[in-house]
């Protein structure tokens, strides 16, 4: 087992801040703060790795630290396979990773590939060298729940009651990212183990093993309007039909359980985890009969609190197929939470843009959250979130930080990150990238291009132009992969990363990939007709030939 | 009914060279001279378009003609969907066509969203607008023809006998070709039309309807070892056991009927044409299992053959899996065409390398030939392309040559061809483009990338690296396409076109361009474990990270 940690400071092994930056996200990645099994170089997500074998990470390492500042690496799923003479404003590394010819883009054919040695499965940030640990969770889930609340109640929870399920990997977040919003969070998860582990985290305030307990913190919570998330250990099958049976209905109902698989994801009513385990092995399709109908009691509720006025979406666990499957006929009456609320926010050119301290020194992200409140002075969501993160989020790895940032304010901030390195502010370059989950960079028709206006779900030529534009806009390293998030055969996705180094050169580049990259997702709206994303191309000035004349 | 010519001439109506070749190119792919049906703007290939729609043509033409030299357009599927500002060195037009999530890969779903207006079939230099015409598929078999003289028979066909079927759209270029290469050549065609159409357009020497006739002037040919090109009107699954009964062995045989298709592209035996349409409208099942019986006799004549000492292969058709299918167990002894003959080229980076003379002027073009020979005097078999390409082929549209060259001299020639525009030698810019199907471009698991050494078929990395590449490199327009050549969900790959323009500016892009394109190809290979691209490779100073150390 090795220990990889990113050199930190502000000296180069390399022969430029890009290949620099590239070696140390590389690293980073597989920091042990940051990747869930670094020995066999998964980052997250399933088997989300950053690099192919020991190898190639040696082989990458290797080349990073000898390449000149117009030479170009090729990573094919995450080996080093050419390098070659390019130009000083061309990206340095490009990546192609998991990417199949349609007819074999399976889960079998690509198991095969990668028994052979001859693939990797790079999820989104993990094989593109960006993933900064669970911030990202934390922001994206803040964001949704920013859209409901903008949406919805006039731009804060406060004074509202949240109901959901599932405090999970991902769920964990829910209870954090809504008291953010000054919400009074319930959350119910069977396993209470996961609870405490948000406790200790304090990802949640509070735990009980009581409804009666948790709604009176909660109530009180909501009047004095003050944010406060609550763990409740019990079934959301058994909690939620005795909130219908209680009269009480939440301003927001929503779930995060694994309810995506209806043998490991979901536990039936009527038993402890041990007899869910025994069961589970005994007899797999008696389980699924009994947890099938958990989830249709579960979602019976959550459309009765729908019809008696509560916000209800489907966080991406597709509780309601299985549950329409089940014979629930209106289940889809609860929209998708990506066409709902993080649609509208892709149609301004809004999405993930995160950035990171080179230097590993935290005064450096201290310098760059003050830098977007003084930049962002009027956006009260955002400085929320930032004086939150502050406070909440610990750092993994090398410091970093994330806020969904739209089409202009992207440049103007990467161009004022520039800015900070050449005045000497902080003490190294700033690398500036996103998840491959944006507005224009992502073909996903289970979750990120569900449901289309035009119906150009499976359209995947925007995920490519996306890729091919931002090396054409000069990122530092720009990656193509398959299957991030929603599985091989299923999605089709870029990234680019970016290094904000303080010379002219890259301030000329970090503009124009900052203003391209969101741009295309602008765009891409645009040609779907939202009219958001029309005002916004109109208002940032791109240029859209098919609406000329 | 539009028609659309290219401009001719030296004078722009752009801002740019780039911009203008792009403009013309496209014009050019629908020149009723070069396109196969223009009023749907589709130039060939079943309906591979150059524009999605006739709205979409006029909106990429007007953009072109106003974009500056550092902006970019992104082309969706035929539609111009966006401009953005890059830079000076970057492509003036970023391209994707017809690409789909992998699960949604299939001709049904494309169809769907085809009629739905969503997107378009590009094939693969349809809409990538650098197709020229016919004169690809002549190069393209003239270089299988001379990889076969050059591995069995010391670099001539001269002398030999080459027996094959199919004289249609594709095949109908063997008889030029093997006769191009020495020679003499019998091509079966049971539909006397189609060898009348090769006679008129000289494609074909001569025609008869006697075995014994064709075989005396054939073996006239050989015996003074002139190249000479006979089709015989008659059905190959006579033909051939006819031959093989008569103690006939030729020294290669293949076969080009449109076997893969056995209810429309293969004719049984014993019957006319007429009688075939017939029987193939009234029952279908029972046309198929009398062509089958007939590709199953077609088939054993070929094994005899090969058993008895001839060259055989199958030249994309798929005729071994029909026999094999109907019980021919040992079909696939006869191997696949690109494998055995393409593939070796592709190792040293030799492809389907092609220029257009923007200005229009035939003798432009006949100014590039003598350079082709100034350059490479001791490639012999390039000389005779040049030669009887000059005599033969017919220009359709710009005027243009194709002829395959390798890793190092695709970069001399682009060079060479840059400094005859610079010195005025020729009236206006060059285009330099190529086929999809190229070394290091495609991923097409049933035909270029089938049967790899490494299994790696399927693995579409490299289409995808090679498109980033490009644009890293700096071509003047990039584009990515799925279906091409074996359909959707078959395929994926990638073009280039570069403009020639006289400058330095455009010599240095021209040299990184046509040095990386087909060199990640010679790294594909050499990854793959083929021993000819590690020496390539090496030999052109190819970094592979891999094999450092
Ligand atoms: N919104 C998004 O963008 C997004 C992204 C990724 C995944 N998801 C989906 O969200 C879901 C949760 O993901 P995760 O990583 O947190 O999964 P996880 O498996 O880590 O957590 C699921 C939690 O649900 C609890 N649970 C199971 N059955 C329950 C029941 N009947 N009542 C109460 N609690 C129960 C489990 O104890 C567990 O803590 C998955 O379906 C996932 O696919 C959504
Ligand atoms: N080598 C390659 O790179 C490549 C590329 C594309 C296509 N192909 C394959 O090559 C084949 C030919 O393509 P095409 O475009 O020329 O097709 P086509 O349909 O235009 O021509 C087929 C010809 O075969 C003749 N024919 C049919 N049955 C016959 C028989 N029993 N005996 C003699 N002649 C017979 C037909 O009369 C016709 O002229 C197709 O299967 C195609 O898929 C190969």
């Amino acid at each position: 087992p090795r220990e990889v940690r990113a050199p930190r400071g502000s000296t180069m092994q390399c022969r430029g801040w890009e290949q620099e930056a590239a070696l140390r996200m590389l690293m980073n990645n597989l920091d042990p703060d940051v990747a869930e099994r670094p020995d066999d170089l998964v980052v997250y997500g399933g088997t989300g790795r950053a690099a192919r074998s020991w190898e190639a990470f040696d082989a990458i390492v290797r080349t990073l630290r000898t390449m000149a500042n117009d030479e170009t690496l090729l990573v094919q799923s995450g080996k080093p396979v050419a390098v070659f003479r390019t130009h000083e404003d061309a990206p340095r590394v490009l990546i192609a990773n998991g990417n199949l010819v349609g007819r074999w883009a399976n889960w079998d054919e690509f198991r095969r590939l990668e028994r052979a040695g001859l693939t990797m499965y790079g999820q989104m940030t993990a094989g593109s060298w960006i993933y900064i640990g669970s911030q990202g969770i934390v922001q994206g889930t803040y964001e949704t729940f920013g859209a409901v609340a903008t949406r919805h109640f006039g731009g804060t929870l406060e004074g509202r009651l949240v109901v959901t399920a599932g405090l999970g990997g991902m769920g964990g977040a829910q209870p954090l990212a809504a008291a953010m919003h000054g919400a009074a969070i319930l959350g119910v998860d069977v396993d209470a183990s996961r609870i405490m582990k948000r406790i200790e985290t304090r990802y949640c305030d509070r735990m009980t093993y009581s409804l009666d307990e948790a709604l009176a913190w909660l109530g009180a919570a909501q009047a004095e309007r003050r944010g406060l998330s609550v763990g409740l250990v019990g079934n959301a099958a058994e909690v939620l039909p005795e909130l219908v049976r209680r009269g009480i209905t939440p301003d927001v109902v929503t779930d995060q359980t694994s309810a995506h698989d209806m043998l490991v994801g979901y536990v039936p009513v009527g038993m402890s985890l041990a007899e869910a385990a025994v069961l589970r092995g005994s007899d797999p399709a008696g389980y699924i009969a009994r947890s099938t109908a958990s989830v249709v009691d579960h979602v019976r509720a959550m459309r009765t609190m729908q019809d008696r006025g509560a916000i209800a979406f489907d966080y991406g666990n597709n509780i309601r197929t299985v549950a329409f499957d089940a014979g629930i006929d209106d289940a889809f009456r609860i929209p998708g939470f990506v066409p709902e609320y993080v649609r509208p926010l892709f149609c301004e050119g809004k999405g993930p843009f995160r950035w990171v301290a080179l230097s590993g020194d935290p005064a450096d992200i201290a310098r760059t959250d003050e830098l977007v409140l003084e930049l962002f002075p009027h956006d009260a969501q955002l400085r929320r979130w930032i004086e939150l993160a502050r406070e909440r989020i610990a750092f993994q790895g090398l410091p970093a930080r994330i806020c969904w940032l739209g089409q202009g304010d992207r440049a103007r901030f990467a161009l004022a990150l520039n800015d900070l390195v050449a005045r000497g502010e902080v003490s190294a370059p700033i690398v500036i990238g996103r998840d491959h989950l944006d507005t224009g960079s992502v073909a996903s028709p289970f979750r990120e291009t569900e449901a289309m206006r035009d119906g150009s779900d499976a359209i995947a030529d925007w995920a490519i132009l996306n890729a091919l534009l931002n090396v054409a806009s000069g990122a530092s390293w720009v990656s193509f992969h398959h299957g991030g998030g929603v599985g091989i055969g299923n999605s089709l996705h870029a990234g680019q990363v970016i290094v904000a180094d303080g010379t002219d050169r890259m301030r000329r580049r970090l503009e124009r990939v900052l203003t391209n990259d969101p741009g295309i997702g602008v765009a891409r709206h645009a040609d779907a007709g939202y009219d958001i994303a029309i005002a916004t191309a109109a208002r940032e000035h791109i240029r859209l030939p098919m609406l000329e004349r």
